[in-house]
């Protein structure tokens, strides 16, 4: 069972089959609602809303909130609601991500920016964060939303702080626990807490929602940079090296750079802040990584959060919402195993 | 009396000096909250918003807040931080807009995206409308909620229409309305609405806020329009022909392009779609609009809108609250009287 399983080993259930599973009517729900609610008479809204909503994303967010309210007993649709503001708050920054990063695909697929220009992937992005806020004071919980716009504050100063001052080598590990923290794991946390808010359960049934969705996004994120220099196209939706041909510094390339002699620091400011970043550079970087125990490092943090998930997964009720939930958590880890 | 003035002649009260000597204590609130939820840690971020928030603009909107507040007998701080949140609403509205539109000036200053670029703009805006709705969600009022997310999601929606639609000499004056139905006056609308909202007013009291504050918004916008063509720069913030090389289709242009001949539409396309701007085409634009009485008529439409305001404001209890709000429509009015 994977509860009991040591995390970082594969299980039989390391799988998102099973919140596939458990959510499946209500993500057809969801995916209803938000295809209702980016439609407009501007036509340019439901055309870019809909290049979003059918890049293949996973869904894991708004699976997250309709999981964990299930886990607590919820009976309604504001899971529903919930859910689909989480997605439209993802997506609004992903829109934005993509004009400020200047990034012209994302999964394989043109940016709606490269399609319709900077200017409306920025209003579009307004535009879905204003739809987002309506439909969660459709739902009428004061807690809510102030969990969900405390999330869109935090991932906006995450995003301008990494702006100003952690696009550079000089970045440390702190450093960038605080960048994730802020652009992932926070809307992760508030996906998941948001469920037993809605559902009535107590502030330590919250809490530990929220430190499950937390721990998870970095868990998350620490994976995806490392399947960056390690996976293939195919399971991640985008190709090996994007971190390092937008140069950006992940913990792998942190942890490398921090031991590395002065030539090879020579060579990462070269490839990740002047952008001499070909093929070569690239196998160059993953050689040095593999040197430094790099990403063995990142891994080994990954599986810390991925372990304090699943502790605050065991808080959840037992059943079927609650094995889905740690089944994500190895899944996650999984991948890297 | 300004409120027994016929709408359009100069009155003594024509003044915001009421509303501003009304909400003098409430405003030094207001812009302390503002300064405080500006701040962060990521030293960017109050940079940017104390350089829009000293930009020397009137703070109408928050005052309308206030003022409504106030009119209906509201006493409590929940005016003061929703005061707060339309402000935000707006400043992340400017933020936006000029990396929209390129601006490189505003009010006579540079705007953030010049200073400090494009990619801080549209993350500061972000972060600004982030905390406008924590604020809102402090106050606690679910239909204030409602309110104001709905004005910034049709804020954003006018803005894309904009950008798809209107950019274009084919506008209509119906087209236009709509657009600055949008952009202007839903926040106008949406400022002066949720006075009564939290004050407990009944729903007819909010009704008449709500279409004092739109029709405010549109007499503004459009008496904004005619002081391009007409005003000088220290009454404007901007010089006159701002729009103009800014190549924006407003209400006079597009009545005077309705009645024009086929030489002066070649010039109107000429001079607002493909650049050709200088200040002879100006001095050529503004002899147009005279001939057209494109000034004339946009100005009988703003006293239009002015006296529905009116109209609406006789519907709040009288006092000096009424009277400020009654001043400001007089005010803006006589602007261009």
């Amino acid at each position: 069972m994977s509860l009991a399983s040591p995390v970082g080993r594969a299980s039989p259930a390391a799988s998102i089959d099973p919140i596939v599973a458990l959510t499946r009517d209500d993500m057809q729900r969801v995916n209803d609602l938000i295809l209702s609610m980016a439609g407009s008479n501007v036509e340019l809204i439901p055309e870019i809303a809909e290049h979003l909503i059918g890049s293949g994303g996973k869904r894991l967010r708004p699976m997250l909130t309709i999981a964990s309210a299930l886990a607590f007993g919820y009976r309604g649709d504001g899971h529903v609601k919930l859910a689909a503001s989480v997605e439209f708050l993802h997506t609004a920054t992903l829109l934005h991500d993509d004009v400020v990063d200047e990034s012209n695909l994302r999964r394989g697929r043109k940016t709606a920016r490269t399609i319709w220009g900077n200017q409306a992937s920025v209003l579009v992005g307004d535009y879905l964060l204003g739809q987002a806020f309506k439909m969660m004071v459709e739902v009428g919980s004061m807690r809510a939303l102030a969990i969900l716009s405390n999330a869109s504050a935090v991932i906006a100063e995450g995003e301008v702080w990494q702006l100003s001052a952690a696009k550079s080598l000089a970045t440390t590990e702190e450093d960038y626990a605080a960048v994730i923290g802020a652009k992932t794991a926070a809307l992760f946390a508030a996906a998941a807490e948001v469920g037993p808010v809605i559902a009535g359960a107590d502030e330590t049934s919250q809490a530990a929602m929220r430190d499950y969705g937390l721990h998870l996004g970095l868990a998350f994120q620490l994976v995806d940079d490392v399947l960056d220099y390690g996976g293939s196209a195919g399971e991640l939706g985008k190709n090996v090296g994007d971190d390092f041909r937008e140069g950006k510094i992940t913990l792998p390339v942190i942890l490398a750079h921090r031991s590395a002699n002065e030539a090879d620091r020579a060579f990462w400011r070269d490839a990740l802040e002047n952008g001499r970043n070909d093929d070569e550079a690239l196998e160059r970087a993953r050689a040095l990584l593999d040197q430094h125990g790099a990403l063995q490092a990142t891994r080994e943090r990954a599986r810390q959060h991925g372990a304090k998930a699943l502790e605050a997964a065991r808080q959840v009720p037992a059943g079927t919402s609650r094995d889905a939930l740690i089944a994500v958590v190895d899944f996650c880890i999984d991948r890297i195993s």
